[in-house]
């Protein structure tokens, strides 16, 4: 006989759906994946997505969904205020909305998004479910963590609150410039040689070196190929360098001597950790699924 | 009887293709325009674009026509190779290529870029010829001159002489990010409303902040219309604001108290102008025609 599932944690964001059961200790029972995120759904369909990421769990009783991420956007499921920064996230659950699950057997609770108006607009949806799980994995942290990737976030967390963070647009900007500027001429050819490492090595430096001039620094990738010779693998290593390392450098005066706790791809964090370490800083990669579901079940357990 | 043609003077970049007839005296006796581009035309093509441009020029003996710009690209009609920075831009002419014109009628010279290699690799085709043109025009001129556009040049001048110079890609950026970054949902409505203007204002204003932080500040343009309903106008206005404000704040430790030249489109000369004042400087548009044929002029006149 199967263990009896207690709850039901569910990462739902832009690209993808992942969920997870779990017994009344909080253990993790079986997982599912689904391509169904956010940005491919109608306001009607997510019943239905949920419905099917479900379908071969044996639910007996009626189980309560927790969710984070893009479901609560405005153009989600369905929208769940957000909280303004700085905040607890202790209380996330708090501010959770309910939609009809479309099930007797499913309650839904779609946790808020975290906004700031103060100190510079900016909003999160699914990071701070992440935050709220790392707090509770590094009980009492009190600094920046770095959250590499489309849109990088930068927060300042201080135990459960939230007091200040900041979105990086690099992750969109390198597949931008890859893909639509001038530069994707320089990047055409093969990319896997070890100029890559090299031309990463010195777009970080030049990043880190002069961050006020991105604009300028991102044709060298253009001048390095038609001046220098410079092959594909090595400007697009430049290109990736520079990027995070203009990142890094604008938050440079904020990171302290603790390292900064990584959440992310484990290869973008990888390159993320090399960068603060040519900065003086250190870098400490965290499991990324992991602390979403450390998240999901801190802020079930506030309820 | 009409007066008579000394020579031709032709300014060929990626989009557009320009020619003026001139007399003796160096003045402009007719000029004609083409959308034939060099991004339009393959190798083989440019003998029958320049023979159309003036089919209907009334030319009896052979004459001279001398170019500038991308004709003289590895991908154009002839590779001039490029001069490279420090020089004398008066030398031009003397770095020029001939290509076979396609009529016994017409001679032409292509004048060279240059490029940089020291200093940070850089590149420039057409650029340089109205830089030639601006040191004939305000002659003993030293200093940075600015040159706004999809690829913003600033050039460090002495005389005719071109000491150092940079490449911001502040306009692609922003055809980038409108067209196709997450920031063009927020770019979506009426965009000629008066709050274009506060838009642009807090922008440039944020960007000469904190140019380090430009891929954080980017951002600012979607928030700001989750979270402050700000309007697609206003939003517009600040990420042109935002990128011009960074670029010049990048340049602004060599920016010194004469007025710096502007050469370009005529309303992004007017914006560059604002900001510059907005950063304690002072711009001074200078017409971006009259200089590339004062450049020409120079050009030839050196040979």
């Amino acid at each position: 006989m199967s263990e009896s599932i207690a709850w039901i944690a569910v990462d739902w964001g832009t690209s993808n759906l992942r969920g997870w059961t779990l017994n009344h200790a909080g253990n993790v029972l079986a997982s599912r994946n689904s391509p169904k995120g956010m940005g491919k759904l109608t306001r009607g369909e997510f019943p239905a997505a949920l419905a099917e990421l479900l379908a071969d769990i044996p639910l007996t009783d009626k189980t309560d969904v927790v969710v984070c991420g893009m479901a609560g956007a405005r153009q989600g499921w369905l929208e769940a205020p957000y909280l303004e920064a700085p905040t607890d996230l202790s209380g996330l659950i708090k501010g959770a909305v309910h939609p009809e699950s479309g099930s007797d057997r499913l309650t839904v609770s779609i946790l808020p998004g975290v906004c700031q108006k103060h100190g510079g607009e900016n909003v999160m949806r699914g990071e701070e479910t992440q935050l709220l799980g790392l707090a509770s994995t590094l009980p009492g942290y009190a600094g920046l963590v770095c959250m590499p990737g489309t849109h990088s976030k930068w927060a300042l967390l201080d135990g459960t609150t939230i007091k200040h963070f900041t979105t990086a647009m690099t992750g969109e900007m390198f597949e931008l410039l890859k893909t639509h500027s001038v530069l994707r001429h320089s990047l055409n050819g093969d990319l896997e040689t070890s100029a890559r490492d090299d031309g990463f090595a010195a777009g970080a430096a030049d990043g880190l070196d002069r961050p006020q001039d991105l604009l300028g620094q991102l044709f060298r990738v253009r001048a390095a190929s038609l001046v220098s010779g410079r092959e594909p693998a090595w400007c697009f290593g430049y290109l990736s360098g520079l990027l995070i390392g203009t990142e890094i450098a604008a938050n440079r005066d904020q990171i302290g001597g603790a390292p900064v706790p990584l959440i992310g791809s484990p290869a973008l964090c990888d390159l993320y950790a090399q960068v603060l370490q040519m900065a003086g800083a250190t870098g400490q990669p965290v499991d990324a699924t992991e602390v979403v579901l450390a998240g999901l079940k801190a802020a079930r357990n506030a309820a």
